[in-house]
């Protein structure tokens, strides 16, 4: 049997690759983690809220429910979006997702056809490229400095590709960067796509693992065109497990989201909405959010002392106001696949990071995770390291 | 902002359309209906394994898993196929899915080029045909008789069309027929397309609703080339709503699904998986399988009974072994979507067939679901819709 040409499109997962070769090497110092600490998952509130959710709603959980999603947790969001995130909206511009990773797919099945061009900043979440790679479009990357996605090129891009369709970004902490945009390099992204025929796909899964600074508006809130599609997830900040997440983007697109939704998974499943519903009834989740917040702050301040440290100084890295990752930048003409090998044998696994770029070639950098590691990990780790990348600088 | 080419191919379904007419009127008698009834979820022994799970492993249940499913539940599923589907195949074969609707967006991802044929029974699920919509296939349907799908048409089908990729069949108690394939036809089926470079998509999720006769072997099992790509589901034997579904397929098909589900949401919620494998550990799947036989059993008996009563003779009806569905035919000439407005003006609901062709002109058919209807309903139903009806056939 034959598979259809976009199966040869698809890519294998770097981070995979790197995950497979530290598995069940428990005494592995991994930087090279994507996950949130599970011991900051709220397990006694989530138990009891199951409870209280099966006692009094059982029969409803376990039923088909709407495509669209569990109307209470339609409310909430709807009411989050305008009154924490400071996004005016309705419940038609929302609709619940099984993960962000789901807004992906259903971004590119809603806006891409082949030979369509898609711009993402360089690097960018390399999940979010490979659900994008299937459906034949071309991929456009434009560099981001230390404010965000860098605007004249930005422009330029958008000039040489008049078959751009889509733009896909993550203006908050980004996976892999952990760099946040500026309140004026926002502004000026929304002046600039607002004169093109674009979606923008807005990624939010770390805003509010915010630990230093003011939360900045959101691309969506500076929308006066209906061109941003918001992603938002409880992933991060509750459980990724449960897989839920949403999007808020212009009636059209959640629309049509609802539509390709019901044809590729008829729903999100009850069970998972209506306990995030019941937890966040019964719950604080911004105390919750705070609590998590305490630690990857201090992981990754401590990472930064510590590479500030340990690390020779021609090795450039970013100094996150939150999320969960920090990158690295080494020497022009260095490895960090090749340099893996050693570190990987003096115990310490990290990403390289050319994978979260859409085109081959970037060597010299590497991702970092700092939510995964204790305080002694990263103390032990990061002075290993050191060495390895000492000894490769010469 | 310009959507893709293949949303224009979406096409509203034809269920909701009667549902959303009948949305809030809770005295209608409604055969409209596709669900497994709720009165029937095992829902103590649901909440004690959920009770079980939170308290043993918590942690994991609100965690990251892997794409291809939860470990222990691909173990049962492996054995589940082998010994009680008579199914030989190994966990490389396995990939838990978001439900069967996944299974069929993923084999129309895994296949499906744009001019592609697939062939589908006439009539058959239009949840599958409208999975596969957006991929820009042809369909192309092939007659059902009492027996199965009828071998020469699929043979002139497979002739005529050398661009067919993909076959999707529903071969036990198919939605919307409730018609079930003898074991001489599956015979037949998998020499024929063994012939042929097509895949064949065995949907299954009514296999275990069986109240009469004996089951018969799946398609996969009579597979010597590795052509079929068999879809179960937990849906309509335990919940729906936690929307947990497996495929057993070649490996080069279950690694493809596992890649393409890996960029489309990541993975199914581990909560659900984990529950849904607490209860098969804790309870007897089968013991609570029998109860809901009995059940539809005496449902689907009633209303053939009842149709024998009350309905004109020139209306012709499947008389269904298992599922949630029976079938009907008017007489040529009658439009069961114009008579459903006095039906439900006489507080009658059922789905009119058309929508579960490939293509439009199919007047005279109906889906009656048994399922979602208490003893008196179908009584009184049944005898309603006979006076319905015999106005029109005048």
């Amino acid at each position: 049997m034959s598979f259809s040409k976009r199966m040869s499109r698809i890519k294998p997962s770097g981070i995979r690759a790197v995950q497979k070769r530290i598995a069940g090497k428990s005494d592995m110092i991994s930087f090279a983690a994507g996950l949130p600490d599970p011991a900051l998952y709220p397990l006694e509130d989530l138990r009891k809220a199951a409870d209280t959710m099966l006692e009094k709603e059982g029969a409803t959980a376990f039923a088909y429910g709407l495509t669209k999603g569990y109307g209470p947790l339609l409310d909430y969001l709807t009411d989050r979006m305008n009154n924490r995130e400071h996004v005016e909206c309705t419940k038609e511009n929302i609709c619940i997702l099984s993960g962000s990773q789901q807004g992906l797919g259903l971004a590119a099945m809603t806006f891409l056809d082949e030979g369509d061009v898609v711009i993402t900043e360089n690097p960018s979440y390399l999940g979010a490229i490979n659900a994008f790679r299937p459906y034949g479009a071309e991929f456009v990357g434009v560099d981001t400095d230390d404010d965000g996605i860098v605007i004249e090129d930005l422009e330029r891009a958008l000039e040489e590709n008049p078959k751009t369709k889509m733009i896909y970004v993550i203006p908050n902490f980004q996976n892999p960067t952990g760099k946040a945009w500026t309140l004026e390099r926002r502004e000026r992204f929304m002046e600039v796509v607002a004169k093109y025929d674009v979606a923008v796909v807005e990624d939010n899964p770390y805003g509010d693992l915010r630990f230093k600074g003011e939360p900045l508006p959101h691309l969506r809130a500076l929308d006066k065109k209906g061109q941003v599609i918001y992603l938002g997830s409880f992933s991060k900040i509750l459980s990724p497990g449960m897989r839920v997440a949403w999007t808020c983007a212009s009636k059209e697109v959640a629309t049509a989201f609802e539509s390709l939704k019901e044809t590729n998974d008829l729903q999100s499943p009850e069970l998972t909405q209506m306990l995030t519903y019941y937890y966040l009834k019964m719950f604080d989740l911004e105390k919750h959010i705070e609590e998590i917040q305490v630690v990857y702050k201090e992981r990754c301040e401590l990472m930064v002392e510590m590479i500030q440290k340990y690390f020779p100084a021609e090795i450039k890295y970013t100094d996150p106001e939150g999320g969960m990752f920090l990158w690295l930048e080494l020497p022009e003409g260095l490895d960090s696949d090749a340099i893996l090998d050693d570190a990987l044998a003096a115990g310490i696994a990290y990403i390289p990071g050319e994978s979260f770029f859409s085109f081959d070639g970037v060597k010299n950098t590497i991702r970092m995770n700092f939510t995964m590691v204790k305080d002694d990990q990263i103390r032990d780790g990061i002075r290993i390291l050191g060495d390895v990348f000492r000894k490769h600088i010469g």
